[in-house]
């Protein structure tokens, strides 16, 4: 998938060993360590790769100014036989989520579905990831959490109070592929719109609008405007309801009370997330479903296409053949980020990733 | 809400007990008629006219050509303490979800959620109505549809394999209304196609496009076309997940399965839909959750707004005011309709709406 450059390439295996090192150093125990770099590695191995190692100087940095409990008590303070509330101490939120996700997974188990909330966690990188952890038990997920900032105002609003809060699903197959949806209810990520302000490009119209209600493509001002919803008022509502079932409901932060984890690396964001995990088998023999899966992703496939159009995707396609390219030739590490790499490594005193 | 004018205004008393004794000459058992009917009229009573009493000739003339079962057995033929799969045994959609609302409420109250699939169901009205039969039980509601019809191809296809597959939520608020989305996966319904071909205005650009991938402006042409979906690719996953959570997981049609229940009034159309109810006292104190809901809800609705925007709506808001207008001064019948109705009238031999 990757074009052959200069870029360093680097093995999963030394890039998690890498990062459970960091996480060590800072202060976390080993197997919370082991835990977090796994989930960070595979975000890498997808190539969602503004949540993988890339995050991991932010991590760090908000450890080690106290943003972050590395020696969380993560509980689970109010239960039914499928649901749970998990109170995550505020530790790492890769750390919550990989405990509520196999809550949820349990629960299924015992009565076909769980439904396991998060409250005082934190940035857990890629939605995908906690969506995806149900399929290895022959179980669909669904995450929903509520964005770690607010760039979407409600339709008409010039106040930016709802995140690009994400929705994933993740639905095993036979032979095929997974089918995996992981997407914010805006246009653009804000980190697309970080990306342009980078390389100084125009942004492309519909991506963002200014206070002005007019659209704004010079990314350099997009702390002046706001990002658009998907569907106009669609997206408004969909990013309102995640923030409620994965915020409100949780006793989580929402709207203003969210707190800009990049901004205040100290402080606890109290952020909401939940995961859905579903038996297949309560609904379908999982033969028979994973089956019907495949017969629907081959149909969608070879769909008559477009003109010029040369292959249909499935949602998750692209991450699921990215992952096999970086399993067989490693994870690239382009210079900028190899550069504050091994800045991190020296202040941290241990060996640089390569 | 509405501008003064001739059109008819009936109470909703009236028009429930019209389209009762309709499904009653039809061969509908009374306590299925009444069900239906009352859920038709709430339809009606929202403003959601496509939805409502509008849709009842084509309901009776389905039953009469065979393609519902007016003596279905529905009933659960799997099921878990948390979930079952319901067969509607080709039913109106409408006492199908009924039936599995209810279970799924019943099963919520018992395990903090419960998730109710069913397959051979029918076209069952709006998703709104659905996700809110939990409301009434301090429960938030979810639920989602395989379209009717399908009008989306996949990003890149020139092959309408997928639905306007729906997906609704409602979540209880305290003093304020629920907040209850109800949404599509396309940029326009294909209904307001349908209007804009019966009054010959061109239609904006991004809601079709051609077989040509080029956009479709001129709405007598729309079958020549098909619907975009919201952000892009997004909207294209979100309806097939949808598809695959509502449709292949309960065994019901999807893509090239799916029956055209217009154009094939005789045939069962084997519709999926899943509806799933979360009991909130299981994750947070009720009122207290009522009260952090209204607070978001007046935080949404007082933010800045752009210039020119007079009022920022919540999702369902609207909804909620048509309702209040139509309880206290009844359901507009506009001339076209009553003329359908009174010919439905006088076929099934019972008394005119009005």
């Amino acid at each position: 998938m990757e074009s052959t450059s200069p870029t360093l390439r680097v093995t999963a295996d030394r890039l998690r060993a890498f990062m459970a090192q960091a996480f060590e150093k800072a202060g976390m125990p080993a197997e919370d360590a082991t835990i977090a770099s796994d989930l960070i590695a595979q975000a890498d191995l997808r190539g969602t790769d503004t949540h993988g190692v890339f995050r991991l100087p932010a991590y760090v940095r908000r450890i080690r100014a106290g943003g972050i409990n590395v020696t969380p008590d993560i509980r689970i303070i109010e239960e039914r036989d499928a649901t749970a509330l998990v109170d995550g101490d505020n530790a790492m939120g890769h750390l919550v989520m990989h405990f509520a996700a196999r809550t949820a997974i349990a629960k299924a188990k015992q009565t076909g579905v769980g439904w396991v909330g998060a409250r005082m966690s934190n940035h857990a990188g890629p939605a995908a990831l906690y969506a995806m952890m149900p399929l290895a038990h022959d179980m669909i997920g669904l995450y929903f959490a509520v964005g770690s900032n607010n760039h979407l105002p409600p339709t008409g609003g010039a106040e930016a109070l709802l995140g690009t809060n994400p929705i994933a699903v993740a639905i095993p197959a036979g032979s095929e592929p997974a089918v995996v949806m992981d997407m914010a209810p805006t246009v653009a990520a804000f980190g697309k719109v970080r990306l342009k302000a980078a390389t100084g490009e125009p942004m492309p119209v519909g991506w963002m609008i200014g206070r002005d209600g007019k659209p704004l493509t010079d990314a350099s001002r997009a702390s002046e405007g706001f990002l658009l919803p998907i569907g106009d008022y669609k997206g408004y509502a969909l990013s309102l309801v995640i923030g409620l079932l994965a915020g409100v409901l949780n006793g989580a932060a929402f709207g203003r009370d969210l707190v800009d984890f990049l901004k205040y690396p100290e402080a606890a964001t109290n952020t909401g997330q939940s995961i859905l995990a579903v038996s297949v088998e309560a609904f379908c023999p999982v033969d028979v479903f994973k089956a019907n899966v495949d017969d629907a992703v081959r149909m969608i496939r070879s769909a008559k296409r477009l003109p010029a159009v040369e292959r249909i995707w499935l949602p998750g396609e692209q991450s699921h053949e990215r992952k096999r390219d970086r399993v067989a030739n490693g994870v690239p590490i382009p210079p900028a980020l190899r550069k504050s790499l091994d800045e991190l490594a020296r202040e941290l005193g241990i060996d640089p990733l390569a």
